[in-house]
């Protein structure tokens, strides 16, 4: 398929477009709704060209999060600028862009200090899987390619949009660094960015803990140097050994259960950091393995605004294909479908076309 | 008072020595107890030149941690050593000696990556408000003054051994940097000595959160470009006007209660860190108040040692004087007092002279 970046979409006559509704736990569907357009001068309206399911969206499509009402859904885009409004300077209709889970000024105090997932004026959007999706606060949340990308590129780039910049919040708020020895707790789309991110910023020892041939070998790809298969008391026991017997200096907690925070907190070394990235169901947060160890747990959203600009260098040059973690690319309409081969682990990450 | 710290004490004859005993809350007696002696070839004994009383140690003394049976108690101390096991090599009897409030061996694992209060071989002590103290680990934990201190440093060399280490660690776990603006929650003396470190590392703002005005004194003298009197939220909405609205950049938690621990939270702004030092008394942590803002607790025991030699230079070249947190001196025989003292709050933090 060749993306037809260069201008804005020549039959856009519509003023329904498509996009995908959560009804009710295991219920997606894909429907008609209105057109987004521009409603403040800080807006964007692109045009789609990919977008995905997040492990995120699963919570509601499991039933483990609520579904009060039909909700339109998905964050995760790239795409190419139909419309701005009259104060955004830094993108342009036709342009290809990519733009974070959250939306964020870029500005404001809390953007300044590099929290752009708490901008002061951030917002979410009115579901991204669908042919168009307005972005507010477009200049503060969109960078655009220095040209089209090849068709090649857009799984690498769609996944700077929420995975690959998580996975990279995961590393830097477990403070990896040149010649730490890290675990990845999570095989998932994130933990496997996780790996990757945790290789790029020069671990010595990647840890991945993953017990499925196939994203074993993506995290081989990404830079893993070692496999844990087990789990629970053996899976500790496995990171021991590989630890001088103290535990990582650095690990990456990319689910967000009990289990998994356990294992994460367990698997560090005394002094050292879990990087938090997996949205917590978490009912207490085991204490007798933080603070007499001196271990934390540090995340959150990651503020992909602050690191879109390196880590889209990266993608541009080369450097990583974080687009590898999408196993599965179905047309948008199958929206359905991609969310039940993710649920029932066909898939790893979904990626959608219109 | 001049110490004779050139020597060991020429007139210790007798094979009991006098301690603290703990025999339940609010029960602290000053009794006889076997003279510590070296049992391994690892220890030190020494002689107390200075012993002081821990926040800490007041958890018990309330009833809040419990007393199963009377239990040799103190943790924190000064002295001159008077005896040293084969093995030692970096002390030798004479000197004067400060050691942490764990001891530590400082070529573990974890002692290399600078954990040394976990390290796999450290102890606590067989209680250190006493006349005489068996230091485990002695190379590993004790830090000779290059000469004998005059009398005035005794106080300042007395609480590098826990307060103005733990101190210092909230302010490193909270990533206090040249420029940051920090909020200290908690006026005791580790609080203020969190004040004196935030300073030290450069802190453009240091807000103490404090309503004594002899302790705000302190925090004056140790640094504090602002006093916050107000608590909850009064102290909250004090601490965002004075943050451009968003909280501080570094929060210092020096208190270990459910509500400090929420206050040190609520003041922090989003991707900030708070350090956690006050010994954790709290049933859930508030997780709300946590991922979603990026916002984490890092810290726990401190790695007294790691510190010790940079802070050891400090006090000796008078930069520092972190033992003005001391505005109670007793004779040691009357410890029970000196804890009476802190507990009603008349003193901040009871030093004790043998």
């Amino acid at each position: 398929m060749v993306i037809p970046a260069g201008s804005p979409s020549p039959e856009r006559k519509r003023h329904v477009m498509r996009g995908t509704i959560i009804h009710a736990p295991g219920d997606i569907r894909f429907e008609e709704r209105p057109d987004p357009t521009v409603k403040e001068p800080t807006d964007a309206v692109i045009r789609t060209v990919a977008t995905c399911v997040c492990g995120s969206d699963l919570w509601r499509y499991r039933g483990i999060q609520e579904v009060p009402k039909p909700t339109p859904i998905g964050h995760e885009y790239v795409g190419v600028v139909e419309a701005v409004g009259a104060d955004v300077t830094t993108i342009r209709p036709g342009q290809f862009v990519v733009g974070g889970f959250l939306t964020s000024d870029n500005t404001c105090p809390l953007c300044k200090v590099g929290a752009h997932s708490n901008c002061q004026n951030g917002t979410g959007y009115d579901g991204c899987q669908a042919e168009f999706i307005r972005v507010q606060n477009a200049d503060g949340t969109l960078l655009a390619t220095p040209e089209d990308p090849g068709d090649a590129m857009v799984p690498h780039l769609l996944a700077l949009s929420d995975v690959m910049c998580t996975g990279w919040h995961a590393a830097v708020c477990a403070d990896v660094q040149p010649g730490s020895t890290v675990v990845v707790v999570g095989d998932g789309a994130v933990g496997l960015s996780g790996v990757l991110a945790a290789a790029q910023l020069g671990a010595e020892r990647v840890i991945a803990m993953s017990r499925h041939a196939d994203r074993q070998a993506i995290a081989r790809a990404f830079g893993a140097t070692d496999i844990i298969a087990e789990r629970g008391d053996d899976g500790i026991e496995q990171v021991m050994e590989a630890t001088n017997g103290i535990g990582a200096d650095a690990v990456l907690e990319c689910v967000g259960t009990e289990d998994s925070v356990l294992q994460a907190l367990r698997s560090t070394r005394a002094g050292g950091m879990v990087g938090w990235v997996g949205v917590p169901h978490v009912t207490d947060l085991p204490q007798q393995h933080m603070f007499w160890k001196n271990v934390v747990l540090r995340g959150g959203p990651a503020p992909v605004r602050a690191y879109l600009p390196k880590l889209l260098e990266r993608v541009w040059d080369g450097r990583i294909e974080p687009g590898k973690v999408f196993d599965l690319t179905l047309p948008l309409d199958q929206v359905a479908e991609g969310y039940a081969a993710m649920d029932e682990r066909r898939a790893i990450k979904t990626l959608l076309r219109p």
